[in-house]
């Protein structure tokens, strides 16, 4: 059973697509046979790099070898590519976000039980090693009782000058790069979420979303900021977490950061620091006395476990790592996102 | 007229009296002739340094020599100082915030009109120089349209402990530190704000707010957040300005920071970058062909202009800087920022 041989399709071979057909090819017992893309020099890029492009979606689908149709189009397509797929009768990767309203996945997971086939949605940013830093973080409890979590994810190029843009192609960041994150949240704390308050921000496209910030309310009343920026030509940290002992920063992709935890929280050392017109006491630094610097323990990772797992399904040997409950309730917190930004309120769920 | 000579005494002597005390040594025409506190150490601190104490605040009221009380007091206290000290004759500086309510201050500003004084509140910060930086950088419109404006004030030592920790004395950070960031956004930015959103931390304190958040929505559509932190052990920046062509950062109170503007806006020069688990175009930083650094313009101040401003107001010789139509609005904006927090709800203005 182990050495069990799947064939894999993708269908969309743009950036994601491509990314799918490079990281495949260093896993064992899967290989890409064929792709398909409605842009003809997608399909002469398979052909230079030996993969076989089909003329068609329905050649693909066709093709009994194909056991994994792997779908990265657009966002608006997912629906009716991975509705089809799997009433031919294959498994079904799909990017993310998964569809365009929790409605659209609702079907798309009920066809996948009828046909008794794997649907699982490409959610590649729970194996990111910042995150599962930060996780391990929190697991751990290294600062104390955690009260906030920042997010942030900024950019300065705005939207791609691609179907991202355009609102009926399902563009916009929260759909980009919020799925991503609000997944993360959602993955690294086990709780209900009580309470939603988001804005969105226009700057360079006013029909989709170029950013956004959501605080997300847990149930034990701890904060968990989203943001995406792609007007910011600096960049606010990665990850700011804020625990009652201390505070965990992780600046950048490539994972420079820090922890600062108190030592000794009986000493009050605190000498007012003056500013221009001004002094503090509340805000004067800590001496080295009371706190120390830690380096961040990094958590490794291989997002290839994410293939391995659904070949892992497929065989019946392994639960899904991403389930489509999880996926749901992601899209769900993206509408009421969406409802507390147009309605400008706080959403209670 | 000019070379006037003016008595002050100060009421309170503690960190922000002998902050008076200290600054006000530098001033020509102004001399402080007397204090006075509750506190027997105070008292003899007041006679160390060459300066009466009086024996009771009445003494100090009917002493014909002081022009201007200076009421440097817990907060639940001003009310009572400032309005015997105005029905005495005395022109009156109030520490900031300079009421419980706006109720309270509406008081204290028709006793000031009905005694033909001055009455005018400390604030100081309006003369910080990372403040004072950024708004040169916002009326020079060097980020091009600026969207987005963050104003923190970070520390990791929780709430003084003394009144402040209490809320019947007025303690809290909102009224403590939020005052005077609220009023720097005031300043900054002259237009209307239409709604506010906030959230309080009860980190280390369960009586009084020991940090805050506050988004803040100005006419224009631009978001500005205060927020006060006690519990973060590493701080994010004291400021972050995010423009359609660029962000400035001032990173600490030494005034450490940049800007980062666009060049050139017609060059595409992404390409992606690969992270443990996924890739991104969107994310990619800029190459230096398209952006510039610079270094931020610090304006330089002088905090003494505030009570050179006192003296030139009470002569009737200047208009004066810290009008109390002014701080009524931050006090007024104080108790949305409350009501948000209590009702769980944004607050139309």
């Amino acid at each position: 059973m182990c050495n069990e041989m799947f064939n894999l399709a993708i269908v969309g071979l743009g950036g994601m697509g491509n990314w799918h057909r490079e990281l495949i090819e260093g896993i064992d017992n899967l290989t890409v046979c064929g792709t398909y893309d409605i842009k003809e020099d997608r399909q002469a890029f398979a052909r230079e790099h030996g993969i076989n492009p089909y003329n068609s979606f329905k050649e693909l689908l066709e093709d009994e070898k194909v056991d994994i149709v792997l779908c990265a189009t657009p966002n608006d397509v997912h629906k009716e590519i991975v509705i089809s797929s799997l009433k031919a009768g294959k498994n079904v990767i799909c990017e993310k976000p998964a569809a365009m309203s929790s409605l659209e996945f609702k079907k798309m997971v009920d066809i996948a039980e009828e046909m008794d086939k794997v649907l699982v949605v490409h959610q590649n940013r729970r194996w990111d090693e910042d995150f599962l830093t930060v996780k391990k973080i929190y697991d751990e409890a290294i600062l104390g009782n955690v009260f906030r979590i920042e997010s942030r994810v900024h950019g300065s190029r705005g939207i791609p000058g691609d179907w991202r843009q355009e609102e009926e192609h399902g563009g916009g960041m929260l759909l980009d790069w919020g799925v991503h994150i609000i997944d993360q949240a959602c993955m690294m704390i086990n709780e209900r979420i009580k309470s939603i308050y988001a804005r969105f921000t226009h700057v360079t496209n006013e029909l989709v979303d170029d950013g956004f910030t959501a605080e997300l309310e847990f149930e034990s009343g701890l904060i968990y900021v989203v943001e995406v920026g792609t007007s910011n030509f600096i960049n606010l940290p990665r990850w700011y977490v804020l625990g009652q002992n201390g505070t965990a920063v992780i600046d950048d992709w490539n994972l420079r950061g820090k922890v600062v935890r108190i030592t000794d929280s009986s000493k009050n050392d605190a000498i007012p620091i003056r500013t221009a017109a001004g002094l503090t006491k509340t805000m004067a630094p800590r001496t080295e006395e009371t706190i120390k610097e830690e380096a961040l323990k990094i958590v490794n990772s291989d997002v290839k476990d994410f293939y391995r797992n659904v070949m892992g399904a497929i065989r019946g040997e392994e639960e899904i790592l991403v389930k489509n409950t999880e996926v749901m309730r992601v899209i769900k917190l993206m509408e009421s996102i969406r409802e507390s930004v147009i309605k400008k309120k706080v959403i209670e769920l």
